[in-house]
């Protein structure tokens, strides 16, 4: 098993690629990572999502914790086993579904106390027992406990939560290192919508010297341009040779705009949960399959797709399964969303590398702008 | 394409072993269908069903005539097209799930006229569209429409039924010759739990000369004797050289039972929708995942089995996967029921070209009988 490190191969513009090295396998950067929220991507069988080109998968401390539990899955070997997926696994810190499902918590220097959302009972999780879940859980990359506040929020909202989350970075890095055993402890930097804030989030993170520095609390509502400004922000404050991971992010357009401007990693339901909805996303954009237009298309999505569920299925065959509730459905759109997701990042990867990534970027604008229905 | 024919191979007391012949590939019998409802059976991708071993599939024209509607099937190039499975089709009649899904439904010597359970629309069925609308799908079995009547019932009400169900069965023959092109049409014997009645019926419906016979109006809650006895009077009956087809069998040792009984083709819901509800069958008889004593259990459902989802993964992740109402808990125990079923079939296929039928359903019997919790 290799110890974690991060191995930049090239740059273009800002844009850059690389490798990080895990205990369970390489991540190609950069990298989409599908959300195994309960300890499985919905709808698909792990092979399947292996085969898509997923090097690393999300897994939800929060859901975890609850059910099945950390210590019941270190029990039975771990998340990597439970699951049946060898490859890498990046867990969070449980903290942003707190602050989301839970129907009561409350949040002190200590850490948040919290009911479940599944049976009432009552948690607790401070820095420390956020990192002791993750290492039960066996992630190659744990997440810091931080506080997420939603947007928008006033600068004195932001800046308490920014602190408080830069008190837990310190307290989950010195709990971390003990039983690190060659896995990683990102950082996350908050702040908001406030550049000085995150700033100085950045800043006090990097002087803590993390393996690698996610920038969080982005996505929550807020514009496109102020996601993006915050970034810009951020970036050129974190070292180059480290990860930097985009949390919750994003359309296929907020992704390669993330890309542009140096962001590695990204995580988002969008490509899974929409699918079980009938959306399905293509180089034309997005298509929305319980749309009657479909109910008579024998087309498929896109006879050009290296997915051969956009290549094979109808567009009628597929409304009709949409329509029907069918699983199947669900299935094939989440195979098909993840695998443009996985194909948008390696189109990103190799024209990073061959130095055309501007190129590439108004390609894929081109296509988007062109829409489906000119297909 | 070839055109519909039946050859038996050999035979082992009145179980019997032998091939079906349809336009889309040969079915190997004993054969078990797999549902497929509404034009996919839950949950499964064709080729992975076709890797379990599966030779056919079931369509039901009720689900399909609604939605989303046989017309359209056809103009997008029939059912087989529709739903990516190139292999032989058989689709009933759509008259047993008039009767138990139509909220309003009136039968007469015409046929039968309901409300969609869908959007409350009025439908006709009468033998002539049943044969019409199952050859616009393109099956390569249809089946007659029928009447079937819930168990128990008055001797006058299932006399009625099935004399009701041989004049259907003659008109259905009639439109059906027309358009059969290589494919076949079955009759059904009817007559409920009353020997006599099951007689006159398959004596008829022999005498009008089908391409193979099923019993219907069986495992509709009578006792299992009852069935089996039922079976016993009707197949001396039927034609040595004609497939005959249990409809809606049935529990793995209702199916072994029927096949000591000279039946070739069953089909249920059982594997699959039994699968969506956390039910496991195995050699050892059923076992329930969402039981907590799998909780903490690493041990795969059945080691030897030849399936990959029983081998490898866990009982206690299939417990966490039914627990928290995860797709991939109904695809997987579905995968594995689907493939228990198929490996029931193979089996008795084998043991009966073999001369070993007898030996093969102690062995299952003794399996069964010994449960999972001894093992």
């Amino acid at each position: 098993m290799n110890a974690f490190s991060f191995r930049l191969c090239a740059t273009d513009g800002q844009a850059r690629t690389g490798e990080i090295v895990t205990p369970h396998g390489i991540v190609r950067t950069p990298a989409f990572m599908p959300v195994g929220t309960q300890a499985t991507v919905k709808g698909m069988q792990p092979e399947a999502l292996r085969a898509l080109g997923a090097d690393i998968v999300l897994g939800n401390t929060y859901h975890l914790m609850l059910r099945p539990g950390a210590e019941r899955i270190a029990r039975l070997g771990g998340l990597h086993a439970f699951m049946r997926w060898p490859h890498a696994i990046l867990t969070d810190s449980g903290g942003f579904q707190v602050m989301s499902l839970s129907p009561l918590r409350s949040i002190d220097a200590n850490g948040v106390m919290f009911r479940s959302h599944l049976d009432g009972s009552t948690h607790v999780l401070t820095p420390e027992r956020a990192v002791e879940i993750q290492s039960l859980l066996g992630a190659d990359i744990a997440m810091q406990l931080d506080e997420c506040v939603k947007l928008p929020a006033s600068a004195a909202e932001l800046a308490r939560a920014m602190r408080l989350s830069l008190a837990w970075a310190e307290r989950c890095k010195r709990a971390f290192e003990a039983a690190a055993e060659g896995r990683a402890l990102f950082a996350i930097v908050q702040g908001g919508d406030d550049a000085g804030l995150r700033v100085e989030s950045a800043r006090a993170l990097v002087a803590m010297d993390f393996q690698g520095y996610a920038i969080g609390g982005l996505a929550v509502g807020e514009p496109q341009e102020v996601m993006l400004r915050m970034i810009e922000t951020v970036t050129p404050i974190l070292p180059a040779d480290r990860p930097r991971y985009l949390m919750g992010v994003g359309t296929p357009e907020d992704i390669v705009e993330a890309v542009a401007r140096g962001i590695d990693m990204f995580d988002c339901v969008m490509p899974t949960r929409n699918g079980r909805h009938g959306l399905a996303f293509t180089r034309f954009g997005p298509v929305n399959l319980k749309n009657a237009r479909h109910a008579d298309d024998p087309r498929p999505l896109d006879p050009e797709s290296p997915c051969a569920a956009a290549r094979e299925y109808s567009r009628a065959y597929l409304h009709h399964l949409v329509k029907a509730n069918e699983m199947l459905g669900a299935i094939l759109l989440t195979t098909i969303n993840l695998a443009y997701y996985q194909e948008l990042m390696a189109g990103a990867r190799a024209a990073i590398a061959a130095g055309r990534f501007a190129d590439f970027r108004a390609a894929l604008r081109e296509g988007w702008a062109r829409g489906d229905r000119a297909a």
